[in-house]
């Protein structure tokens, strides 16, 4: 056991804002390992708070942020992510000295600047996103295992509290997730590349299939099956939390869109050429560069 | 027990042109059954040939497809698609009467016309694709087991001998696949839209980030796990054999890429407009059909 980890990693009193899938599955960890004293939620609306107090995933709620976080030591805001820096500024003025605020938004480009300048003196504030979730929400949805082998990304600024930053890195580090910190705008290109471009795309494939003609769309749908599922099971995510993030990584969702689209040109022209070893050689290099990837990560999870 | 069908479907010798995963599997399955007399196995190279019969999947073999078909019942041509009809002319006229002639190519429309008009007096072509495969290639990856609640689609035509229809249907089911018929120009649009599409778009976001500048690069691999992984899966694929499939269903790859490429021009300008009803709208509906597509196949697969 490493020393003092435990009386480090204590979190007296946790507020979660927006307590569903994300914010639930936080609370029940910690509170199965014992490392929250108390746990606050606060929603907008009374009805998944009563459920979440139902369930034991918190111990009071309010719907008022501001009250909330009266006497949280730490405050973890799991909205949309389009919401955060409005709710942030609502109970900003009302935290306490010491308190660490983190968020786990998708996007960090349009919540860590804003949100580090609501902070009154003596608070801090730590931009996270954990990669985690399912394809159902809310807080019946939560569960205390839902971190463990995921990441999670933070994205510390040359104004952060290294002691903030490392209550946060403790606290998802404590329920089994892997810590990485990266800066902010790194983060929303490497989030736009490998999550939202194949979640526009899987969306936009589904699109084009429902757009054909009667006669052949209904035939398509019927053999749409098997490798198909699983390309386009990110298809069925939440349309809201989607188009919050495809709002706030405008610039690298744009970026990444206009080279995979002049990509596919390139693949277009070959289809168009019956261009042999032009096609040959882009499907080998996708699949050595995807082997590869495969093979690497095989290695990271077994090291 | 149906009456007779064990008679109606007992193939005394079958050819096997292409002794790989599919051929291989369907000679297993049958003789695991008892359903054929004797396989004859026709590739170019010895090596594999040696291999299918040391493994018992073949009894006997040829280099040469016009020696391997003497005395065949039943002739499968199980090659990449571009070389079916070469290889059907080089043996059509040593079919004996009554002999049917089918394959397992991914697409029909470059297939069954040619193949039709090589077969001589007494000799029937039926284009059939068998919807199964894995990861792996070659007659060391085939199991008996391969078809067992896989698709079968065959793409009988005008000229299409009702008879031998009906013994390549009960020769697939036979081996635990669920058999439709669909036109030649049908078959390859629908396969175009489920399966070619996304298998040109996977290969397609791969090279894309493949493209990405040096530094973003290595962190974008490092990330690219989980719903990356399963969405990129069928970019691991033969590049030949998806080289060729690009070079056949040329027209109707081509049509359904430029309709998703005008859907993803619509999608990117509502990213650029910061559309905020046009993302939620056109998100909700992708969920919508996708989910559809899920339940309709459940509802399938349980009656």
């Amino acid at each position: 056991m490493k020393e003092s980890n435990d009386i480090s990693l204590f979190i007296p009193r946790l507020t979660i804002v927006g307590v569903g899938l994300i914010g639930g599955s936080l609370a029940r960890a910690l509170k199965e390992r014992n490392l929250v004293g108390e746990v606050v939620g606060v929603n907008r609306t009374r009805d998944s708070l009563t459920k979440a107090l139902e369930l034991g995933v918190i111990d009071h709620w309010t719907t008022s942020a501001a009250q909330g976080v009266r006497g949280a030591t730490m405050v973890l805001v799991a909205t949309p992510v389009l919401t955060i820096p409005r709710i942030v500024e609502d109970f900003a003025q009302a935290l306490e000295p010491g308190c660490v605020v983190t968020d786990a938004g998708s996007v960090k480009g349009t919540v860590v600047a804003p949100c580090e300048a609501l902070m009154p003196k003596g608070a801090f504030f730590v931009g996270g996103h954990p990669i985690a979730g399912t394809e159902h929400s809310g807080v019946e949805a939560s569960f205390a295992t839902l971190y463990e082998g995921s990441r999670t990304i933070l994205t510390p600024t040359e104004q952060t509290d290294p002691g903030a930053l490392e209550q946060v890195r403790r606290m998802w580090e404590a329920v089994g997730s892997r810590v990485e910190t990266m800066d902010v705008l790194t983060h929303d290109r490497v989030l736009g590349a490998t999550s939202h471009l194949p979640h526009l795309i899987a969306y936009n494939v589904v699109n084009t299939l429902s757009d054909l003609e009667d006669d052949i769309r209904a035939e398509v749908f019927r053999y749409a099956a098997g490798g198909f599922r699983d390309f386009t099971r990110i298809a069925s995510s939440d349309p809201a939390m989607w188009r919050d993030i495809c709002l706030s990584n405008r610039e690298a969702i744009l970026d990444i869109l206009t080279r995979f689209r002049e990509a596919l040109e390139v693949l277009t022209q070959r289809v168009r050429d019956g261009d042999r070893d032009g096609l040959y050689g882009a499907f080998a290099r996708s699949k050595r560069t995807r082997d590869g990837i495969i093979l690497a990560h095989k290695k990271a999870d077994q090291g």
